[in-house]
């Protein structure tokens, strides 16, 4: 999704590159509701989790279990919808262009506010996402397919296991890119840097080695071909925890929507290692 | 050859590891001329060539031009045969276990001692060796199959070129060593950090993608078997300038012979990047 011309969901910003708060500020007022892939470029986007104070120290455990695939950003205090360590006045009511909210494990609405569910004993998630690497990625010269055909990237339940705590568990689930050889190593030279945003690859080449059966025929996301002299390179992805919390069943807990990220005042290269 | 118990030719040192000098003693003693693979452990040890000063500034360009094959650790004065970057009294005339003189490309001796050919005009060169970088992946858990069977490190000449400098030039030769994907994306991560010994991959996967046709074929070392659900990874290599060397057929030069390289002062952790 990263880096697709989406004019049309952005009409509600100017010809410049909104920044960050312009972003939340819209997402805020109900004037924008879309992906935010390309918004606010060079900032860090995150996955976001809200669930009740009694799961929070399960997910956190989780979390720190299975840092690729939950790369934990910050962390909100019970009840404040606040994360000023990713970006001033951020309120998590309110700042996201969509979201979903999850009953028992069933997706039951998909709103562009939360006010109203709001609880007391909320806890905030913010998990780090593949956008951030994949900007750098670019930037260092290396094609993305995905990107170039304006697809989602391509995703995959694996038999990786996740470490499991308390209620969340499930398989790794993982993204996949299409890469030369030189560019495999370079990306994972690149991807290293970033542990926050999944950091390198969990896998490359065979995809039987790790339970995929087909990679024409990804689990989410939209498929792209491998060509002759490619490498399939897969990253832990951001969409293991989402799958954890499903299985879960929890009564109740939030997600963004996808590719509605929250945008946030960090740059990516903030991000980096080294 | 790394890692491999060769107490024959250990039986000039006693049960403890030598020193780097103690070894470079041994060897302008005489009393030592056999491979250097696990000797003064943890010590940096090089490839060396020795050539006239008229051809000095071509061979530095070269290796400025290929860094991967060409990492150099020390270039010495016009005549003198000290390094005293890489240890203390190093003296390239008797320093080496044993040396490769070649006339017009053809290898005509393998002398213990040079003195007798040593030139006011001579320039030493030092380069990086796969040691250091196997000895951090070893020592990082990654098993590398050509120790453990006591076999050298399987080397092939690629369809990669090298960027020319005078009369140096040919294709770039690669080791080989077959590991797991998630061995072989943490060994890309260890080995970046030493960009002076041959630094990360310059390939992996399918190797007819660099001109080799036969992975049970090597051109120099022996073959190791690639198992099921492991991956080759190319390495550049330090015959590279080697073969580059025979090829330009010059009136003499002195190496290293195989396995037998300078051992330094120099520790293998001083070497890592970050």
């Amino acid at each position: 999704m990263n880096g697709i011309s989406q004019s049309d969901e952005r009409d509600g910003f100017g010809p410049a590159a909104p920044t960050p708060g312009e972003v939340r500020s819209a997402c805020r007022s109900g004037s924008f509701s879309g992906h935010t892939s390309g918004l606010a470029e060079r900032h860090v986007q995150g996955n976001v989790v809200i669930l009740p104070q009694a799961l929070a120290a399960d997910f956190l455990l989780f979390c720190q279990r299975n840092p690729k695939p939950c790369p934990l950003l910050a962390v909100g205090e019970p009840g404040d919808p606040a994360l000023p360590t990713l970006g001033a006045g951020i309120d998590l009511r309110h700042d996201l262009p969509r979201y979903r909210v999850w009953r028992h494990g069933v997706l039951v609405d998909e709103p562009t506010d939360v006010a109203a569910l709001w609880q007391d004993d909320f806890v905030g998630f913010v998990l780090g996402c593949s956008f951030s690497f994949e900007q750098a990625l670019m930037d260092d010269g290396i094609p993305l397919r995905h990107v170039q055909r304006g697809l989602n990237v391509a995703m995959f339940r694996t038999s990786l296991p996740t470490a499991p705590a308390g209620p969340f568990t499930g398989p790794m689930v993982v993204t996949m890119r299409p890469l030369s050889a030189a560019h495999a190593i370079r990306a994972v030279q690149i991807t290293s840097r970033y542990p926050s945003v999944h950091g390198a690859p969990v896998h490359l080449g065979d995809p039987a080695l790790i339970g995929i059966s087909d990679l024409s025929r990804p689990d989410y996301g939209d498929a792209v071909e491998v060509l002759p002299g490619e490498i399939p390179v897969f990253w832990a992805c951001g969409v293991t925890p989402q799958a954890a919390l499903v299985q879960a069943a929890l009564p109740l807990v939030i997600t963004h929507a996808p590719g509605a990220m929250l945008v946030t005042d960090l740059f990516n290269h903030q991000l980096a290692a080294f």
